[in-house]
């Protein structure tokens, strides 16, 4: 039987914070055929905000450590100043948004993550979606509007990658569609050369990349993203693409 | 045709503060048949956070004046922090709650309040309830858990009172259910006298409340959400309930 075609998008907090971006990924986003998923970030904003109520960022590998007063700023940003924000544009272009933190009708559940070398503190690592929830409000032309917050069914809340969130989403989802998963962020995709934009790198096979890993050509911000885009695919996502805002679909994409 | 029985929960923004009473409130909500709504408010939380980022809270007549600072703020406080907390713990105690905005699924559409003497900023008027496509969810045993925020469908968010809301959801549903509507705050429900917790009127009439408030019995901050209970009567809503945490469904009846 052909399966149908489920897109998730996943938007970095870059696009957020910058108008034109957001609001030409969201016209984009808007005009996909239904089943959907939007998955955001937020990251820029949080930081901003614990700034300004003078709690310090602490991160650890490029991954936020999650204490009391930071949970709540996260939650607040996230799952109110700007999931909401994407909601509303979203429902004004006709897209039939509807936000969702992990807790909202036990969407994602997660537990805190086990303490090694570092305790993250409230940092959620995933345990299960809701798929058979999901897949009524997508079968409902719902489209689900997911922040970077999960629970863990306990009455605790708990902040999850973003990225991770539409990684697990997509495998979650790929015995029941065939699942392309974007990752949209403020690059035009993978970049054979990280100051040349034009040097987009339109297609990844796990080889290449190895091969480009091997030589120092991809630069290590992208190489965490290009891992877990294998991953997805390995775990039966039928494609992974990354790049900008401007043109959802086109950059890099990897099969 | 027997109806059945649609309850709508509002709680106020104190009970949100005290966790005793929290609990209490959405261990009984949690306990109720379906279908149900909660709302929220969350006033107080939101007046501390804009102080924390040095912005006057502004208000007029008890209702807040919403700029483009505030409505950031409310929304971060009511349709994050607050309105996933309660999502959280009711998804706790088994009850299988949806956080909403007015924005989400367009279930709250309002306009920004015309202006006549005050200007009160990014305050929202309700137009229409998206009463399909909350009936969709109440039929799958669905809780929508309404935070004050709306929206004007074209992506602009709205700071709309909660009360309201619950009012405004209350008639919107009496053609198709026996409404109940609860108002939970930090009084165990309309006192004869301000200072006595144990001289609760047990049940008003439109006739009693008129003769109290002629005889200046009943303290001013009722009023409005005694007149607002009478034109939900009036509106075809079966009674209103107000009082405290502890005893949802004691406290002052009207019908």
């Amino acid at each position: 039987m052909q399966q149908s075609t489920l897109r998730i998008l996943k938007i970095g907090g870059a696009i957020l914070d910058h108008l034109e971006a957001f609001e030409s990924v969201c016209q984009q986003f808007a005009n996909w055929a239904h089943p959907k998923i939007l998955v955001h970030g937020g990251g820029g904003r949080a930081s901003q905000l614990l700034e300004q109520l003078n709690i310090v960022p602490q991160m650890h590998s490029g991954r936020r450590i999650t204490d009391d007063d930071t949970l709540e700023v996260v939650t607040m940003v996230y799952a109110g100043l700007l999931n909401k924000k994407v909601v509303g544009h979203l429902q004004s272009l006709g897209c039939d948004a509807l936000g969702l933190s992990g807790a909202d009708l036990d969407s994602i559940r997660a537990h805190k993550r086990v303490v090694k070398d570092v305790d993250y503190g409230w940092a959620g690592d995933i345990d299960t979606i809701n798929t058979p929830t999901l897949s009524a409000l997508l079968s409902l032309n719902i489209v689900p509007v997911f922040c970077a917050i999960t629970h863990n069914g306990n009455g605790q809340l708990l902040n999850t990658n973003a990225d991770t969130i539409a990684a697990t989403l997509g495998t979650a989802f790929a015995d029941h569609y065939e699942v392309e998963l974007h990752y949209c962020f403020d690059r035009p995709g993978v970049l054979l050369d990280k100051n040349d934009d034009d040097s987009v790198i339109s297609e990844l096979t796990h080889q290449v990349y190895e091969d480009y890993k091997n030589q120092g050509i991809i630069e290590d911000g992208m190489l965490p993203k290009l891992s877990n885009a294998f991953d997805s695919l390995s775990q039966g996502v039928k494609a992974v693409h990354l790049g900008g805002a401007f043109n959802l679909g086109k950059g890099t994409i990897i099969k």
